[in-house]
């Protein structure tokens, strides 16, 4: 994983997203998230990619005895310090791929928007899986593969037509390029639609996302799904992230009725 | 359900798709179906939606008990009797929301490309639920969300930008209108990418499919999965139908790889 989020500029964009600013409580899934947690009363509680720390907070306020946030930049576990500190919170430096994974130590593994930096998703399944106590939970929240599978992960809009059309239609497009929508300037963009492509060709996607280059990894369903049955978990849930009624007037939030973009999703490791 | 499949016209293009004159072997996804399917040997078997009954045949030749194959369509069920009759198989002329599904009666339901047809998922889920015995195997294929939930259920053509960008630059398209890339005639026209919108607003797609207007039913991922496990299945398989390296030479299937057209599920009633 690129750590992108020790890059200073990304890391101040990012600070400004109402899920840095506000929380829990700016993050759009979260009223589909919260009800997929267990009961974390007296539980143990692992975080892979605590991020800012907020879910370790929100687990450590449900009584969870104890909660090990890991994320692999060190900006972020400072930010999660000073910000969501707790006496049942410990915050490590550390990334998915490194961390050790002990057996049937954990009764919740939660993992909020990080699994799609990961190319070898199996390699975590597995490890999550070892390190569940039976009974045990693992609840993530993953780039769906409608988006990761878009075309540079955006839409397009009335001018990126007007681009290809461009191309199709040759000569007479530079007789015409002062004309086109995207050089009018200043006026907002209408999305037409979601563009998919490749879907069946998982890996890298180069996508651009708070003014910077991102590496993220595109799966498909079936590698998600198949991939968390394969190794002996029970699927509880499976639910698309959808903006809550009172978000939509935010300024382009009803676009997000238009195309998936995240997946939740919650399995369980059997009582034998 | 419209009835399409007992309008003339449609029905006469349909008998030409490879699926219909090969059958299963001409269908893409059936080396990742037939391996969903739980053994047969002695068991009773319903087929929502047989059509051609390639289904109920192969059922048959694996030992089954009895089948039964249901179609809303004569045309269909007049066709797998001439091409698929089997003393062990019973085709009767019936809609998926007709049949009276009695309790506990089947050990296995299979349902191939029809409930993108069907408003109301969850009252088949339910119903199938009740009509399959503890520890049965339901087994559908579905036209996934993303094919759904494309505009039109077509891809964006170049000459289809073109078209967008057309709107977009206004008078200037009307000057260069004889140069329009659709205009040209004869070319293939090459897929740019497949167009998804509107997938948190699922019901009825016009599409146009064989020739013919076509209604279909767009459900989202979350409606298709939670809805199963909300009726009480447990998950077995959630694949992605993606066409066999053999057949990727067949004029078109390379684009298969570029966004998924079905979606192969297989849930089991649990024994209590």
């Amino acid at each position: 994983m690129d750590n992108i989020y020790n890059n200073n500029s990304f890391f101040e964009q990012y600070a400004q997203m109402s899920r840095s600013k506000d929380g829990l409580a700016g993050a759009g899934e979260w009223h589909q998230l919260k009800p997929l947690f267990p009961p974390l009363s007296g539980k143990n509680v692992l975080d892979l990619g605590c991020g800012y720390g907020w879910h370790c907070k929100y687990a450590a306020e449900q009584g969870a005895e104890s909660v090990l946030g890991l994320d692999l930049s060190e900006k972020m576990i400072k930010e999660a310090k000073a910000r969501n500190a707790d006496s049942k919170i410990t915050y490590r430096v550390c990334g998915l791929q490194e961390y050790e994974y002990p057996a049937e130590s954990w009764d919740f593994v939660v993992s909020n928007l990080v699994l799609h930096y990961i190319a070898d998703l199996d390699a975590v399944y597995r490890r999550v899986y070892r390190t569940l106590k039976p009974g045990g939970v693992f609840l993530f929240n993953i780039e769906h593969p409608v988006f990761t599978a878009g075309v540079n992960q955006d839409w397009i809009y009335e001018s990126t037509a007007g681009e290809y059309a461009a191309d199709a239609i040759g000569k007479i497009a530079d007789e015409i390029s002062g004309e086109k929508a995207d050089k009018t300037g200043g006026h907002v963009r209408k999305p037409l639609y979601w563009p998919v492509d490749n879907y069946y060709m998982p890996g890298e996607r180069n996508t651009h996302f708070l003014g910077c280059d991102v590496k993220k990894q595109h799966h498909t369903l079936t590698q998600i799904l198949m991939g968390l049955l394969n190794n002996g978990f029970t699927i509880e849930a499976v639910t698309e992230a959808e903006p809550p009624q009172e978000m939509l007037d935010i300024p382009g939030m009803r676009d997000e009725l238009r195309r998936p973009m995240m997946l939740l999703v919650k399995v369980r490791k059997q009582t034998v």
